[in-house]
């Protein structure tokens, strides 16, 4: 399923924040709208933002010619750029089909070209981290149907038609290999609630959805094979940064004896930050926390510790794969 | 605060079920008003049941004459030692009360006496591992401020006026030693978030709740001094059964070198229980993980896995706290 789609000057997405109970699909041909559907979480995972930011720059530059109406498509490329601060994909993927439209003899023909280009290197990640997953894992446990546990949502929600951690998933399943997920709901947000379980329901994989709290005594009683993650950042010694939850995941696995492996594209490691201990840890606040979609749960005035994310030290990992190799860090081998 | 009492026959008991949000006492003064609200967990926690069992037999005997109304007085005993089949301080309360007032010249002053006694004995064993725990932190850590982390609802509402771990977070907050509790909210039923957070509020005990899956995390980064943890059952080798979550935390514990101490009543260890694998695990059902305080999260049909506790490994305690000892589990003691 392609979530994330462009024809004409038209992108055509999946709104994200209606699942999984409605499926609306917007179509949005203008740089406001995109820029506040991506500011509403419309869209979010850094790659899927990164492709439609990448689409975002064609729609601009069929608006407003980059030699004749110069001034208007800057501004319109900045505004893209800056629609998510913090996701790196966006504003590299804004620069180089900027950088294209800015070259080329036809702009928005050279803009098209670029941003098919990025969707094409994404989706061939998102393949290759599944085909390198399910062969790592088929190594780890044999070749043999098995049970994965997973956090968050990496699927192609968030990375495009396969994802991350989920593409494997979905590889193991392609080949028959895939017993079922145990997608952890994810607190505060909900993604593997809503997110995760919509997406196995759309390729038909088994899963059974748990409470966050409920997988390191599942896994300590043999209800799945190994776990699967995503990563927000990998350092340079492979500590990995990722939801919240993932680092206590990892502990069980350990104890367990189950593997534990991050499933991240080579961009998502950070050769400028030496380990987790220099990754700072966002704090989203209360409002998450006590309460949900609008229902408070909690006493009004309650406070609350919200980290968005923990980092989980490369000591627990058994190996990161990502869309160019297997980085098998229980042999010693580093980002 | 008193949060079960009673008096002539009428028993005056807060509704759990409207907390936080209201504050509702209820006034019950016929058997089959007191089982319907222990059905619908207007009233949870093993000894705060066994209590309002032992008063409902004193509703009982007042209505019906334990030896001129026989059959009533013994099909009401019945339905009130049935209302919870799984908790076992029911049926005993109801039991000795019941024999109280058969054995009375006066039965509804035999029964009366032998409830508060019951009562007594509840609101004694609170206070005690309060006292206790409190002197074991200090012992642990020295006698300065901590933060403590705990999980689900272990207070004044599951377990009479002070409770059970909450007791000595509360004994710690009266010696002045207490910085602040992190209560995990508790999915699947956030115990914690609707709770122990009104609980904590209700003593002015400074706290932050935070999601179940930061607990592990919060801990490796150095954000409480110890968990505290209530207990379902303690099997003979000193295997904890509690709320699920409980093991992820003892995990986190053990790899942050935080103490872990499970502060439960003589009464919750089973010794005809060897070890932590006999202890089945219920589960509970997918209803209550799909949704979450009664809005549909995930699609609608997604199955689930829901077990409603986990076994904690004796090796991963530091003590189990009674109301008559100190159970050192690190120095070699079992239950």
């Amino acid at each position: 399923m392609r979530t994330i789609d462009h024809a004409n000057g038209v992108i055509t997405m999946i709104d994200q924040t209606a699942l999984p109970h409605e499926e609306v699909w917007l179509e949005i041909a203008d740089v406001d709208g995109l820029v506040a559907a991506i500011r509403r979480l419309s869209v979010r995972g850094a790659p899927a933002i990164g492709v439609v930011g990448a689409y975002g720059v064609v729609i601009a530059t069929r608006l407003h010619d980059p030699r004749s109406d110069q001034a208007a498509f800057e501004s319109a490329v900045n505004d893209l750029r800056s629609a998510r601060p913090t996701a790196v994909n966006l504003a590299r993927a804004v620069d180089r089909v900027a950088a294209a439209a800015r070259a080329g003899t036809d702009p928005p023909a050279a803009a098209e070209a670029e941003a098919d280009r990025i969707r094409d290197e994404e989706l061939a990640a998102s393949v290759a981290m599944g085909e390198l997953g399910a062969d790592l894992v088929a190594e780890l446990l044999g070749v043999r149907p098995v049970r994965v546990m997973t956090i968050c949502n990496t699927g192609g929600l968030a990375s495009l038609e396969r994802g991350t951690a989920l593409a494997v998933a979905h590889t193991l399943h392609d080949r028959g290999l895939l017993i079922e997920v145990l997608p952890l709901e994810t607190r505060p947000l909900l993604q593997g609630a809503r997110l995760t379980t919509w997406e196995l329901q759309r390729i038909s994989a088994p899963h059974r959805l748990v409470v966050d709290s409920a997988g390191p005594f599942l896994l300590a009683r043999g209800a799945a094979d190994l776990v699967l993650i995503g990563a927000d950042r990998i350092a340079a010694n492979g500590d990995t940064a990722n939801k919240i939850g993932s680092f206590g995941l990892a502990l069980a696995a350990r104890h367990a004896g189950v593997p534990f492996v991050v499933v991240a594209p080579e961009s998502t490691i950070d050769h400028d930050t030496p380990s987790g201990d220099e990754i700072e840890i966002e704090d989203r606040g209360p409002a998450e926390v006590v309460g949900f979609d609008g229902v408070q749960v909690a006493p009004h005035g309650t406070g609350a510790l919200n980290p968005a994310f923990d980092v989980t030290p490369a000591e627990l990992l058994t190996a990161i794969v990502t869309d160019a190799r297997v980085i098998r860090v229980t042999e010693g081998e580093q980002p």
